[in-house]
């Protein structure tokens, strides 16, 4: 799908409402005040101590405890909680929301949330799913910042059905606030990111979980490539068994073919064959290199 | 092996000899300099390229063409090439030391280094051998610092019958340039390494590579978090054939563990088994989350 937004005027929106101000919630809103997104922020915690933090915060305008009244006069959702809450949280907004209001999230999956979004539309709001490629281990609002979207990649799905000055609006949105955007489908996205983010977080995981069999003394003989390499693996396992959930099938086939790759370097271990190692190891850095 | 040289006084090194200066050599001498260890540094690079960006370099007193030449009057000379060059580099010193004279490395891999050359030692000339945990994807010289081994892990792996006193010295060496030291057996060492280094590079290796057969444009959907999960896999694939084929056994015991545990949560993912999937994931994040 091609949409192209480079053209259009852009037109900020008044009221941006963030549902879940963790990393990335609190990301998108203090992006919407420096780049002059939104003219106020609405946002809406679950969490008492939460909403105790967001009192005189510049990039909060009105703190709700409620996601429905957070929601009631926003121009703009944004659903920036875990993945398992974002269809609930859509269902509790969309009576209360105004005709021609727009919804976006940040979920790591797309499939799911946006066909089950889809089936309990209400068609006086748009729900066009989002998932930048920013964030970190660390999920607490403490870490937010307004450039975390700043050259990011943001994939952005609409289905073949959704409304297209929606999508654009909300294309316009995610570049607004510094995203590199793309448009793929949900199930396209959901087998990218098995790929590229689900599957490299299980590596990371079982590596980790794997050396935590060991003797306790070999953790102060590791090096920072190890560090490096393992640092997603101390991502929020609540979160991310949610993500796993919703994206299984894509991830056991990513899986599978990796695990296909570690036996031919098994194998070419067991069979003393350098050539064919040197080819992976050659594969894999010429891949590594153009990622910089 | 329990050595202590928390007493002894520290004696610097009249004459340091480095071969081959590539980013852990022309860091020793650096170190070596900074932390007045030499009074002077010998240097061999086997490249003329190379040779000539020693010239005028503060941590560099002396070039040589020839590694003999350049060993000829060390008090200690540090190994710093691919591990499949240290026996052979130490073949060619070990007649034209002076009597007394120590020699240590930096390989990362230790069994066959530490083996072989006690198997063809000269008694007068004493070889201890060691791995800094430190370095990078990036081995030239052009990335090296004094402070690279500053607070990083120096295994030294003494042999049973090892001159007790070289032992301390090298110990001190590398302790007197920042290093904090370990002891372990060269069996030892390379099991704990074909876990902690040698697997993970592995593991990112062939995880770059099987991205590679995947769509390219996904490149550019890719997060931080998997550029950091991938980097150690631009290393260098000669010089990693080099270390896997000295350390072949134990890297294939390794990866066959890990391969067990990767299958662990295929069959999790297969059979819906959520607390057994949570419960790697909260493993993981426990071991990772100790490293910092």
């Amino acid at each position: 799908m091609d949409i192209d937004t480079g053209t259009d005027p852009y037109q900020p929106f008044g009221k941006v409402c963030i549902l879940a101000p963790g990393l990335l919630g609190a990301s998108v809103a203090m992006a919407c005040k420096k780049n002059r997104v939104a003219q106020t922020t609405h946002i809406w915690s679950r969490r008492a101590s939460s909403r105790a933090k967001l009192i005189g915060q510049p990039w909060c305008d009105e703190i709700f405890a409620s996601p429905g009244e957070a929601a009631e006069e926003a121009d703009l959702v944004v659903i920036c909680s875990p993945v398992d809450f974002i269809v609930p949280l859509y269902n509790e907004i969309r009576q209360s929301m105004k005709p021609g209001a727009l919804v976006t999230d940040v979920g790591s999956t797309k499939s799911l949330i946006c066909r089950q979004i889809h089936a309990a539309a209400d068609p006086r709001v748009h729900f066009i799913g989002a998932h930048p490629m920013a964030g970190s281990e660390k999920t607490s609002m403490d870490y937010a910042c307004d450039s975390l979207f700043h050259n990011r990649p943001c994939i952005i799905t609409p289905l073949e059905d959704s409304n297209e000055i929606a999508t654009k609006r909300i294309i316009q949105f995610w570049k607004s606030i510094g995203a590199v955007t793309f448009i793929k489908t949900p199930e396209d996205h959901d087998e990218i990111v098995a790929h590229i983010s689900h599957l490299p977080h299980l590596i990371a995981a079982s590596l980790c979980q794997f050396l935590d069999k060991h003797p306790s003394d070999w953790e102060q003989l590791t090096s920072t490539g190890l560090r490096e390499t393992t640092r997603i693996a101390s991502g929020d396992p609540g979160m991310w068994k949610a993500i796993i959930e919703t994206n299984r099938e894509e991830i056991k086939r990513a899986l599978s073919g990796y695990q296909d790759d570690l036996q031919r370097i098994q194998s070419a271990l067991t069979n003393g064959n350098m050539v064919e190692l040197v080819s992976i190891l050659e594969k894999g850095k010429n891949f590594r290199d153009r990622l910089n």
